[in-house]
């Protein structure tokens, strides 16, 4: 596990995003963790207001569309998720993990490992849009630095290629995505199951049980 | 879903407001999303306080005329609204995106869609009066250049009109507005329909039914 | 609804205050709302914490005397209040609008409405005493202007009445007051009337009734 | 109601307590009021961090000392205390006011009088201990413009009486105290009487009720 | 009760530390109280956040050895603990009252009273170690003043005695003390006993009681 | 107990860290307490922020493991969590002391003691990754002052080590890992066990007690 390197398998939970300052681009580890809990959110990693609220942009997304991932929604209430981007010592800023969230909170709560040769860079909205970002270039110099195969860009960066050197271009697959199901398609090692959720018939048959002692639960 | 341009389609719970800086006019894309919760209200995408205070301003009226909309009052403490407005690295501020908060509030309640070529701005208060705003002229013309057929603006920037250039007010239909149902009747795709709610028989009704197994309940 | 103007009709809990500046004095809108609820208060509109302090007091003043306007203790558990001053942009701060905030939530709580052509200042303590403001003659020059008939004003200020322009004094009813009851007799359109409560009755009524279905409650 | 002079009768929950700044003395008022609530404790009238510290330790003081005031402890879960000082405007800070918290806060609970001629300053610890103040002269001075009749001072800056001009010790009677029980036999118009309490033999009785419908309750 | 000087009598929860600044040395009292609570910790005084934090670092060791105190771990749930430092004007900080914290604290629990002639200094670890303090010498000139008879000093200060002058050391004990076992044997009149403590038992056996009334409890 | 001496004996609970500043490194002792409690984290030491969430980082990596560990996930609710970093008065803050804070808290659920001669420094990520730290020579010099036999350091740091003098490296043992299992496996005295966990089983378990007291528990 090198810093600046993508990582060597395939693994639940964790997406490599790309960061862009004034001196360059860099790989961006994001975590996310699972944990019995009551349906809180940390974050943790000196992460700037910015970066937080696209946290919970991410994962109002998700839990909004959590069914057609596989995770019924009672289930976010016993759960804690903690998203983590290390180096803890470094300042990180800006909406542009945002799909890089969103793919880890789904790869966490699903248990469907995330491709390890994928970098992803993307604002996202709480309806899964991708918005433009900025710092390209260097992002891009960054994945191919790293040995990432596969980049996924915002659709509305893709005219932004032009500029970009044809070695970088030949180097590696640059997707531009327009929305979250894009990204999960390509960013997830397979596609999420959903699950059925009916919320009047499930609730009934779990609080019902005790009226229904003999005889048929007929739901 | 390009920025500086309206949206494309009729979609639930997205409106789009009008923003003004020194720099000039923009769109401002208000994201609300409902989610099974316990009456929390979340806001993300860099809100200045006075433009939460108009979230909050919105919410309460809403919730005050949740009857009319066809929404019953208990049914707040069962959810959490998540109102985000992107760009996440844009600083927004100021109380006249208020009756955009409204009207995207009562989308994602009733689940009507929001007229994607309609753009509006106003401050709103607790009653659902609309209140005037600044920065008319930039407004109109960033609705103007993203394609928006219908303005919605304060009744009392009405006077403001004959500072317009022709080709603005030609190029759209501008509409004065006094209060929330109004733009209500305008912006969404068809009218909200009223529920029935009478609390003391809701609540004997939802409390009662153990106690009444064999009999009328007479309330 | 015009600001600088007072309200065309009798409105519940839309109280006109009267704010002073360097640069002179102004009606301002007051409005509470009431909410089914958990006892909580909100307030809006950028208010200085001077003026957030004056709505904490002028609520529990309401409190504890509820039982005299009307309102049994326990209901306040079941709702929240949301205070909001608009133009929400606007700076405001100090206690002076302490009456007014008395006067709007009790209206909310009693729908009994306020009288549209009254308005008011004077701070208010916890047990309801009226004590002096500052800023008198601009007050009262822009509740001429705007259409005011009555202001309320702090009996300790009655004596600063003597530097007023006779045409300001000639155009309104100036009446001092003392205390809040003499307040809501006058901006109130009719007076709240008081609620028997008699806690341990009540508590036991409202718990005991299980206990009691064969026979007499006998407390 | 004049501030500056002391209250024309007997109140319950108001005491008069001393101020002192660079430009003199002033007399303070203290209200404390009792709600039906949850134990919480509010403040307010613009009081600084030593201020409010100094309301936490005289409530914990009366909390201690509640049997002793005719107060079961479990009484304090089912009530709030707001603690007031008005001219809102104001800033206040400093423990001096400490005696006058308590003072108040036992008033309002006992619901006995404090005596409106009597002023009193004093820091308090959580034992009831009075620790002396600064700015003696001034706020003698200040009572004495008031029309107080007794002032309470600490017992420790007795030995600075001998700074202080006939005219104002002649014109009050000024009297030393050591401790907070000192202060409530002077200050309150009747004595508070203890309540009993055991705590295991009271809980069980309002718990064990239903154990023994057929029985004596023998504990 | 004069500061600068002993407490004239011993008393349950009140203790005397040393404090040092650049002007030289004084007596701190720090006054602990229990109240019926919730398992809540109040500290006042105008603390800094060391001071605050070596609080809280006493309770937890307190915590971890309440059995050996006395106290059964269940009953810090039902108890508020209030730490105050009086004159509530003067701020105070640094970790090297954590001796006297746990003290206090030990003897609040316990009731077992505090030495009047003893002072102590020393940063406390979570298993109760004594750590090293800055400001000896004015530290112990000042208990010398104060009457005190008996000086706790952390073990690891004691190299630092050869600095400090005959007079002083002959006019009162100073004993080096390694950890709290040690500060507790000195600073109370008498030893704390211990209490028996079985999680599982005294849990069934609470919660078990309904369960068995025909026969034993087997566990 | 000496401060820039490691332990003199194996302790549960406490890990020698070490710190680095501008003017040489030192040992750090890092002590956690478990406490009966619901959950929550306690830390105190005048911790930065970088190193707080560095806390939060390796709790949730101990959470994530703690079937491995030998704890079942409902514990975590029924205990608190106190990790605090002695001299008190001494600003700490980064990210290094990660794999410190993993071993002390693993070391207090576990009750397995901590080897007293093992120094360590290392960033943890939340899936228990060792990442690189500063300072990595003053930090040995300090291990070897304070006569700590074993350091661990980060994999990523072993390639620094040619700027290490060889009194250094030949004075102690200076072992590289990638990541917390290498870590525990070294610094504890002896091995955690697991224990079984199956979430449903166990639940059904605990709660269905009473509904299977004349039969099977056929789960
Ligand atoms: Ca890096
Ligand atoms: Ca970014
Ligand atoms: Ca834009
Ligand atoms: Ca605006
Ligand atoms: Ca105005
Ligand atoms: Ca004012
Ligand atoms: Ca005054
Ligand atoms: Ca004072
Ligand atoms: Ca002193
Ligand atoms: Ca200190
Ligand atoms: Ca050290
Ligand atoms: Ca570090």
């Amino acid at each position: 596990f090198k810093f600046g390197l993508a990582e060597e398998e395939d693994v639940i939970g964790v997406v490599t995003g790309l960061a862009w300052t004034e001196v360059g681009g860099d790989l961006l580890s994001i975590e996310a963790l699972r944990l019995p809990g009551k349906g809180r959110m940390k974050t943790t990693g000196k992460l700037g207001d910015v970066m937080k609220e696209s946290i919970d942009a991410a994962s109002s997304y998700v839990r909004s569309r959590s069914v057609s991932l596989g995770v019924k929604p009672p289930e976010f209430e016993k759960m804690d998720i903690h998203v983590h981007v290390p180096e803890g010592a470094t300042p990180k800023d800006g909406p542009s993990a945002g799909i890089g969230m969103v793919t880890s909170i789904v790869s966490v709560l699903t248990q469907i490992p995330v491709r390890r040769d994928v970098a992803m860079t993307g604002e996202v909205t709480l309806r899964g849009n991708v918005l433009p970002i900025g710092g390209l270039k260097e992002k891009l110099l960054a994945a191919l630095r790293g040995g990432i195969k596969t980049v996924l860009i915002p659709k509305d960066n893709a005219k932004d290629l032009v500029d970009i050197p044809d070695t970088v271009k030949d180097g590696m697959e640059i997707i531009p995505v327009a929305n979250v199901t894009e990204v999960l398609n390509i960013a997830l090692t397979r596609k999420p199951e959903p699950v059925e959720w009916d919320e009047t018939t499930e609730l009934v048959a779990s609080s019902g049980s005790s009226k229904n002692e003999h005889g048929l639960a007929a739901h």
